[in-house]
This record gives structure tokens, C-alpha cells and sequence, in this order.
């Protein structure tokens, strides 16, 4: 049955990179990421919580069409707070919540798009890590360790998946 | 290449049924209609004429994710107004604009759903055709009658829709 694999983690953390190692390794999803989202559908919010909220509000809904009509997905998005979280649970019907487990100080050296730099410089506002909150790893969820090289991460990261499959087959 | 076909016109003109059977006949379409967009995605939006703009642009996000995934989409929602239309036709790359002639009379006489009845009454307000404004036709829109029995509809419909593949294969 069709499935979606909710990436939540701070900015940094891998979703993107990892779920375009899912697609490339199994096929057959299709990607939101924040990116594409932040562009288009969702261009008119910003990042004050109650953005974030109707921004997760309105992928929800996406990724219940997506797999209404037999299409998988993963998504990149921070998802800051558990309750965001525990709604994209309920609301979705085939869905597991993989959480990046990795340390702020490591998505800082990262920062491959240079935007803690300019979060900590207040460049830019309501940024997760810096002035706006990240929850940590809720009920249900999956825990992925990118700390680490990406290679551990790989074997780890496909024996998750592989479990979410056959729990959705 | 992945395409969309956008139907036009008013409540009760037939643009649900015409996305079935454009679905059943062809296959391999995503049917994208106000009962789904506004129970669910769009359901933050009523019916004034701004409310109808976040709707459709939305859509046509929405529209434009499934296209650059590979996948065809039909969509079924009034688009009363022609500047609308025409921002469907710009920011949809492959996308066709398929407008049901029809006339408000035989939308009223039909009224499946037993809108017209309550728009008239006052029961609803900002109702296409009744309280709200529709425009005709505009440029670059195919035209397809649905005044008469659905049997001659269906041979100028798939006519139509064979035209709009061959012009994105």
C-alpha cells in the first residue's frame, strides 16, 4: 500500500541527502522538500510556528493525495514540534516519522547552505536551532543516527526502510 | 510528457463526470476536485474572489509537483475567471484548458448537487453563476459542449483529448 517516509530533523541533518538515497535505492517516491514546497505551494508563509504549522498542515494533506492515488513519498521537513509530528501520524494512513538523530553543533559546522551563519548573525529570524525551537524524538518515530559517516548511516537507514515496506505491504 | 487537463466551468456543467471518464478511458490520470482540495488541502478557504485565487494558485502548485513527477493530472474546479485561467496556462509547462459550454439554465435545471437551490434561496452565498461572477471562454481554451447527451460529448471529448496528448508526447 501506498506509504510515506516523514524525514523530521533540524536544518543540516541529512533529510534531503537521505531521501534521495531512498529514491535512488528503491524507486518509486516521490520527493517534498522544503525547498520545492517553500517555492511554490507554501510561498506565502513564513517561519513563525503558526506558519510552520500550516506549512506541515498543508503537506499532510499533499502527501494524503500522493497516496490515495498509489504514489509513495518522502518528505524533507524540519517538523519541529512533536505535536506536528503526532498529527502527521494520525492524519496520514500509511505513514512512519524517521527522526534525524544528530547533535546542533555538527548541523553548525555542516551548515552547507550557510544558513546558521546567518541565523547566528540575525540575518535571517526564527531559526530552528538558533531562536526557534526543535523538539526532539517523539513516540513511534524512528531514530537515524547522521552524525556518522554517511556509509553507516546507509546500512542503518535501509534496514528502516526495508521495515517501513513491509509494514505497509 | 506529464501533462495536465484542466476543466472549466460551471457548478453542474459536468466537469467531475468528464474527469472520470477521461480517467477510466485513458488511464494513468490523477483527478484532482474541489470535494478533495476542499475537504482537505484547501479547507482553510472560502468563496470570495481572493479565497478563489489561493485556491486555484494552490492548485496549480499542486499541479505542477505531480507533473514534474511524472504524473498526469485532470483537474475539475469552476476557474470563473479568465485571468485565473490564464495563469494556469502560464505556470502549468504542459497544461491544456478544457471550458464546458454550457448554459446556466440547464446548470440550474440539473443542480446534482442541490446548490443552485440553496445560492438561490440565500442559503449559500458567492455562488458561480448566482452571486459570483463567471467568465466565458477565454483565448487558447478548448471548448466542449455539455449541454447535450453525454454520448455525443464523449466523441468530441476523447477528439479533444487524443489532440492534447499528441500535443505533449
Amino acid at each position: 500500500m501506498s506509504h510515506t517516509i516523514w524525514l523530521t530533523g533540524l536544518s543540516g541533518s541529512g533529510k534531503s541527502t537521505i531521501a534521495e538515497i531512498i529514491k535512488k535505492k528503491y524507486g518509486g517516491y516521490v520527493i517534498l522538500d522544503g525547498d520545492i514546497l517553500r517555492a511554490g505551494l507554501n510561498s506565502d508563509l513564513g517561519f513563525s510556528i503558526e506558519d510552520r504549522s500550516e506549512n506541515i498542515r498543508r503537506i499532510i494533506e499533499l502527501c494524503r493525495i500522493l497516496n490515495e492515488n498509489g504514489i509513495n513519498v518522502i518528505t524533507a521537513f524540519i517538523t519541529p514540534l512533536r505535536e506536528m509530528r503526532r498529527k502527521v501520524q494520525i492524519k496520514i494512513e500509511n505513514c512512519s516519522v524517521i527522526s534525524m538523530l544528530i547533535s546542533l553543533d555538527e548541523c553548525k559546522k555542516r551548515d552547507p547552505k550557510g544558513l546558521y551563519k546567518k541565523a547566528i548573525s540575525g540575518e535571517i529570524k526564527d531559526f530552528t536551532g538558533i531562536d526557534s525551537i526543535y523538539e526532539n524524538g517523539g513516540p513511534g518515530e524512528y531514530s537515524l543516527y547522521t552524525e556518522c559517516p554517511i556509509d553507516v548511516t546507509k546500512l542503518e537507514l535501509f534496514d528502516i526502510v526495508e521495515r517501513i515496506q513491509k509494514e505497509y505491504e
